[in-house]
């Protein structure tokens, strides 16, 4: 069986779990070079899967040993590693954001189809959750008629004070934005952000709740709450409204207590354990993928996507305005990639 | 329109409650006359719809300007009353028990099939609460099948000292052996209580929980937790098991709340709250009954088969054996009144 | 005790079933005279109560035996007879709306405080909901902290041809209109109605579903869908989200079947079964509060509130802007009644 | 790292499945060889991983490529192969049963004793299902106080003519034996089996459902409700009442459709998809503490245990009659692995 050998570009924490991944829990690849801007981090992180530490992002990309890419650094360098892979043409996985601009989400786009090869892969997990593929394959099926209506919740117990107003799109919302325009096979024409009382739990450079209004070319409404200091836990919640009935996802699985008055049941704390299955399913897929010479799941298209929609919902944040979403047209290249 | 004349006899608890929920809360009736053994209690509770206090429940059940009786005095007096209340030929609703022993109860059915005349109600409010009527409704709509199986909890959350071992049976596991043979058209045939491991939170002359094993003519095995330090609330659960699919009864209708890291909604901690509606539409039912010469609901036979029942369950406390119920055969007579 | 004779404007479905309430299940009121322009079905109301027919509005107003009025008559003709009692001093129930333009609520708004009594109740019958009973409960203990956030949605299987556009907020939304405001204490400043695509089961005069928005004085935002031909059921849903935790409102209470590869519970199919029980509470508060002279629910202060939200949605319909209200503010008279 | 080479006894549906677990999802381990009585089928299997065919259990027992064996073979198979493998000091899993007679049981039970290591490890897989570990650590917590009772349904769809009563206990009921006693840290001492009207949907050699009753050292009282041609899917309820509440297992999660009158929920229609991930995790399990060795899970003793409760049920099948457990005291050498 082949093994497919993958370089890590950046092992801060959510790189060293993606290597704990691969070594101890994914089948069918092993991580043979590392790279970080912390020397120390990479030795650390290479120590867990005995990789060798390379002195940079190119190292890694272009070393004999490394036929596939994961990009794990911070936000600002993920288009250069990438652009690099594509150069190198080899498949990369880039956690999000694709990039932190959409010039430079559109440049790897271009990239990418000029080399004409599909290579990249978007590190949006929640396309590989058990209940959003179980809503999708619902609405794929036609049974519900045509998607109308989508109501999301995305709540986190707590932010700290590094985590402000835009950061609500950027770092939050941007998940949704992601699994969304998928779950209903649709596009974003224009974002709209509300924003009214704050709770008393956020902090001074931070709006908290806000709601979310995205509409689509199909005319689908979207609205979404976005609120990180709920304090109860770590809740999503997507309902689907179309033209046969509705679709709602499932809460995470945990046994109803009854006790003290009341009926309840636990609510995840933490999104690493709500989405912890997605992350071993996507990753495995992409090794999987790779493997085959295939590459699946959200594309460097869909990453200049979300950066589009997230930037006019961070201008919406400041005007309160609907804000048109002008990503252009999907190239070709992507429509036989869906 | 008629108004129904209603005498009452007792006016403890649930004696006054009855009289303020016809005084103040149905319609067609009012109380005329009323008795208690405690002269001070029938005054205040006469001054409540201001009707007179009579000298004793022969005088009440005889008096001209009653038509209708209601039986609440204290268990070994009920049959008495009930005997009154057939002699006069009047309608009479009697709380539950019907009387405290079996022998008497069938004395009251020799009575009534004698009279030839459908005059006794006993009090046995489940039959009117809106979730065993739904589940009854879907039963004999037949779609799902014939029953097999019913399983059921009685779960209250404490019980002072006095309340003991046979208690479990006459007063609690009272309202499932009436309810559950009208649910699901049967009869009992034998009983049996299983005594386990008790909660700390009993004392010494009560076994808590039991675990009651009911079998019916038709093959229908019921099997009825009865736990009354269950510590977090009423609790009533009742599934039924059929051919082609199961029902549940609902549970009682609170918002979902989430908060401090569970999704939980409240459990109704009081019998009384539980089964209010209940009782509303119990006592309203038999004053329409009444004004048509009517009477519906539990028979007096419905009376002495929950009695002979109670008996073998709780010979079956003691030796944990299987104890035939030996009701003999329910008289023509209440056949026609199911 | 004390009888309330109660007159009926107008004796079309609602009319009736108002009549047959308060003769045949409430308690404290009898119906003595009412009117309607077709006088055969006036006839016909009449008998169900034994009351007289008037010839119309003023004279069943205005009859000696005539403590307290009921107006179900069409919409355009609520402001006369409401005025009408207003003037002769006596209680007033006016089905919903008040009236069909802000103009007219605001002359009875004018003539209410200049006659310096509370008289004036609206029909707006979700106040007296179990469900939204429980939630305000909640919100006022303070437990859950201030509201942030209101999801609803408004949802009914279909509706025939008659029924357009502007009635989706005239005749749908505009229950969620009242309810809301006095759920979260607050009132509404701005309206938004977006309108995407429709549901292929809707007709050419009806967008079908709409998606409103109101800001609140304090700064909430409020989402409702309104979606008539659904297909489904009647489907009320209502959460509040709130600095400490969420709150949902409960769903209609029914069995839980398992059965053909689905665990299912019903919906109810129409809003007549859904309020029922809280048109009864409603009612038999009114007449409760007559008797004492007293008047408590919705004010006509709220039913012009009403109009002038209805309005601004309806405009924002034809325009997709967000449009203000501009309902001036609320006269010192209402802060008493809340 | 080490790879741990495992020997497969039996290559039918069961034991191909567990070829395929290892080759292409689990992590640790290969399949070096295999033997089936079936030439051709074992041909197939071996053809998956790459593995060599032996002639019999002995020689894939004892081949020197093999560290650790997996014994998949039909039932009567069992013994031998799982004492080879004790012979041989080689860690071994083996499918339920242990063996099909209590006697095999203990052989095996007293083999592994007298080498004083353990090695055996019994394939019943709920331990390691997701729902069953959430409500074993919260009562192992004690936050929920003593378990006193505890409720069960195992429910199937359907069964075929071949299945008949005694295979209700020996093949359904066995992994709730099993699981039950593990997650209320007791022992059953008594056995009864209650058999009531059947479905019209059996056949006539198989009372269904059958109604279970184990009672254990602590005083727990447990009931099973088994009923394999419920029509409706498959279904496995568990609720724990304790001291302090109740517990009860989640069910499988599936999206909420509102849909042609109902809210209804998806029912998994086979047990290889309810337990698809606890077979996964089971098999990971023993492989990484085989690698460490180590072996965990359920014991020779539990599968002892498993075959004496089953041979009590079965009697009391006949008899309905409650019967004695007499498994004799447990080792001390399978204290030290609970």
């Amino acid at each position: 069986m082949n093994v497919l050998k993958v370089g890590v570009v950046g092992t801060g924490a959510i790189g060293r779990e993606h290597i704990e991944r691969i070594t101890n829990k994914l089948i069918g690849a092993k991580v043979t070079a590392v790279t970080d801007i912390n020397e120390a981090n990479a030795a650390k992180a290479a120590a867990i899967c005995g990789a060798r530490v390379e002195k940079d992002s190119a190292a890694v990309v272009n070393a004999a040993d490394v036929d596939a890419v994961l990009v794990c650094s911070w936000g600002p360098a993920h288009a250069a590693s990438v652009l690099q892979a594509i150069a190198a043409g080899k498949p990369v996985f880039c956690e999000k954001p694709l990039a932190t601009t959409a010039d430079d989400c559109k440049k790897i786009v271009d990239a990418e189809v000029a080399g004409g090869k599909h290579l990249v892969q978007v590190g949006f997990m929640r396309r590989y959750d058990k209940g959003y593929l179980q809503m999708k394959k619902i609405i794929d099926s036609g049974e519900m008629g045509a998607p109308l209506l989508v109501h999301c919740a995305h709540r986190n117990a707590s932010v700290d004070k590094s985590y402000d107003t835009p950061m609500a799109v950027n770092d939050t919302a941007v998940h949704e934005i992601d699994v969304l325009h998928w779950l209903i096979n649709d596009e974003y024409v224009s974002a709209q952000v509300i924003i009214g009382k704050s709770t008393k739990h956020t902090h001074s450079k931070l709006k908290d709740p806000q709601f979310i209004i995205l509409r689509t070319k199909g005319g689908i409404t979207i609205d979404i709450e976005i609120f990180v200091n709920c304090k109860f836990g770590y809740d999503i919640q997507c309902e689907v409204c179309c033209e046969e009935g509705v679709i709602r996802m499932p809460e995470p699985s945990f046994p109803t207590l009854r006790k003290d008055k009341y009926r309840s049941v636990y609510i995840e704390q933490d999104w690493r354990w709500r989405f912890a299955d997605a992350y071993d399913v996507e990753v495995q897929d992409w090794i999987n993928s790779a493997i085959k010479g295939e590459v699946k799941g959200p594309t460097a298209w869909d990453g200049y996507m979300v950066a589009v929609t997230s930037d006019a919902l961070v201008q919406s944040q400041q005007t309160g305005q609907t804000v048109p979403i002008a990503a252009g047209e999907r190239p070709e290249f992507y429509n036989t990639r869906l």
